[in-house]
């Protein structure tokens, strides 16, 4: 699909994707929508003002309102059938033969007044989340962090390939990329088999590489979203890292789930890419070696595939070896490494009757490939902190050390084609607090 | 405290109380502040526009906003100072000898605008939650429940003594009293020693008897509330029920922690005790075991003494014989059968640096003594479904059945004097969805 604006080779945001996300700029400071395109946004609150959305597209008017909002919260609620009104409406004014070249195509005005670099707009939180839950549907992250707390014969619960586990997230704390995160203090036992705790700064602090995902249309409490149904409840998807206090968590983690250990911060990339954009590369999930008789979320769906992800471990400044802003690519794994689909994922939540509403955010765990070099966590990549990734300059690192910038790139699509990708999600570990 | 405003022997809402809540009404649907007296309501939008604070209270006018929005979010984040002010300044207004008697007392037109029979209000959530954390500090209740799930010898795990162990819940199904409670599906293992699960409504059905907090000022990401200045961060109280389905949790909380099991429905009591309304009445908790020498929460603190409470199990519509409405005590505690205090959760919460924002709500965990009968869940009550709870009319309970109907009241003070009570926090349960 080309473009009569100039889209960069390689770009994530090439014009099969207009991913969504929220701005401002020197100029206004107003939180408001955008899109991404190549190296640019397009100002959404500014191109509805100067008409851009006119009375060419299929749009009800009342809709539009939603662009001056200062979340996306609004446009998500509006639902699937309107946002590929507006995806394919925008797809049309960008192609290089737009039925309507006056909109933009032929409007230097409009364009200077919506269209901007990337560079001079700051991105903050896309959507308002209203509660974040945090899904465990990598089976090989699951079962190799299984392995190293409770042993290779408890590695995997009995329940696990039965339904989706999951646990309730902390909404508070999820952060946009570039956003810095503190290294939290807690409580941890000092070594293996010490029964005494110690309060410290977290010394394993690592890194969970998953795909977040935006609810759209909410579901009444008591109402459960059957499974068939579920992806017109799909916004759209981000990638995310779920930092992990691994310390803490050990110690913190029985009977009721981790809670300071993930508390502190969560970063999401700053763009959703909406379901319909990555809807082309849907492909087979990990086989489930059980039979799923007796439930709702037992009907086998597409898993979105991210052709190719890669994980960098940005060793900074407090290192001078690596203070030039060396990257090391630390995984490559991609999202087939899940056992259970989004829409399991949808059907599974809202089984009980829970209400799920625009914004919320669902993450899918920390996906891990089986072989070397493809696993989402350092826990995992350094077997517990056993063996040491070996970093440029003879430096290595077991887990984070402060000052490391982590940065999550993926997408979709042939790298030499037309990419639907995300951007990035990163985030650079700061000191403790002193206490 | 006597009133020139009538107020009735063993109110909960005494003008000692003065709790604050969100009302609408037939005459004016928009949600809006208000506070309890008597078996009245004053309406604090109304209140404020009449001119109710006018120049006499010490609060800066731009204050007075926060009375017209739709929730109290607003005005608990204006902190406690503002919340002592504006509370004792209304306890002036309703003395018997106030010392502003134009403002209410002799102003029929206000008394007649914003004084409304409670009977003749709906009440809402008393504020937008952003984040719900769930504390388990009861510590009689872990111990029972964890001695049904995994054997005495494992009742309390290493960590619970150490510090206050809790989970994130789900904000958005948290609903106000009077709100129906719909049976959840999930599933579950058929019988003990099963190992493939069934798909069916929830067979063990329960009850959380608990306390909730609501934070009023919020902390900075990566700034910890520190033990010693937690209280300046509570808003107030109300009671909690964290209905639970059992049979579902057992199965699904290894290792992330209880989900579906939990997050169908919680329900509060509508209005919120003011963090001063409850001081008078602190006392210490538990004792605890563990000497805390490493922890900046290990500051001993005041528990919160709800000197009564009740929870009744109103068997209801489903059974012939006690479709009359009767109601049947179940349990009688105190909040004081807490390990942890509030101050002590909110350090432990926030000490890894997550943020807590006005309106986020944190529960107790459930609260049981060790007595017979001062259990605060069925679960114990029933010794795990062994032993049946007897009601009248020959009728049993090991969980709840359909057309149930459950409340928990509680209070603190001497009940033939002034109370400080919460009112009522009930739920009747539904049928499932048909599925």
């Amino acid at each position: 699909m080309k473009s009569w604006f100039p889209i960069p080779p390689r770009s994530h945001f090439s014009l099969q994707n207009l991913p969504f996300g929220v701005i401002s700029s020197n100029d206004n400071q107003r939180h408001r929508p955008a899109v991404a395109v190549g190296d640019h946004v397009l100002d959404l609150d500014a191109f509805t003002t100067g008409g851009g959305f006119g009375k060419i597209s299929n749009l009800p008017e009342q809709n539009l309102s939603v662009f001056s909002q200062p979340t996306l919260n609004s446009f998500a609620e509006l639902g699937r059938p309107v946002h590929r009104i507006v995806r394919g409406y925008l797809q049309e004014v960008f192609k290089e033969d737009t039925p309507h070249p006056v909109v933009l195509k032929d409007n230097v005005d409009l364009q200077k007044a919506a269209l901007k670099p990337a560079s001079e707009v700051t991105l903050h939180l896309p959507l308002a989340i209203g509660d974040y839950t945090d899904f465990f549907a990598g089976r090989n992250h699951a079962h190799n962090v299984g392995t190293l707390f409770r042993g290779p014969a408890n590695a995997l619960q009995p329940n696990y390939n039965h339904l989706p586990v999951a646990y309730h997230g902390r909404a508070s704390s999820v952060v946009v990329s570039g956003t810095p995160i503190r290294r939290p203090w807690g409580q941890a036992l000092p070594a293996p088999g010490a029964t005494e705790p110690v309060f410290r700064p977290c010394a394993r602090l690592d890194i969970e590489l998953e795909m977040g995902m935006f609810v759209s249309r909410p579901n009444g409490l008591g109402s459960p979203i059957p499974v068939d149904k579920a992806d017109e409840h799909i916004f759209g998807y981000v990638l995310m890292n779920d930092w992990s206090a691994r310390d803490i968590q050990q110690w913190e983690y029985v009977p009721l789930g981790p809670f300071n250990a993930k508390n502190f911060g969560t970063t999401i990339s700053p763009w959703v890419v909406l379901a319909d954009a990555l809807e082309p590369f849907s492909t087979r999930g990990l086989e489930n070696p059980v039979q799923l008789v007796c439930c709702p979320w037992s009907t086998a769906r597409h898993i979105i595939d991210l052709a190719r992800r890669e994980e960098d471990l940005h060793s900074g400044a407090n290192r001078e070896a690596a203070s030039q802003g060396e990257e090391t690519v630390v995984t490559r794994t991609s999202a087939k490494n899940l056992l259970w689909s989004w829409p399991q994922m949808i059907a599974h939540h809202s089984i009980s009757g829970c209400n799920l509403r625009a914004g919320d955010l669902l993450g899918s765990g920390t996906i891990s490939g089986t072989e070397p070099g493809t696993q989402g966590s350092l826990l995992e990549q350094s077997q517990g902190g056993k063996t040491p990734i070996q970093l440029p300059g003879g430096l290595e690192r077991r887990f984070l050390e402060d000052g490391d910038t982590v940065t999550i790139r993926g997408w979709a699509g042939d790298i030499d084609g037309e990419l639907v990708g995300f951007g990035e999600c990163s985030g650079k570990i700061v000191p403790p607090t002193p206490m």
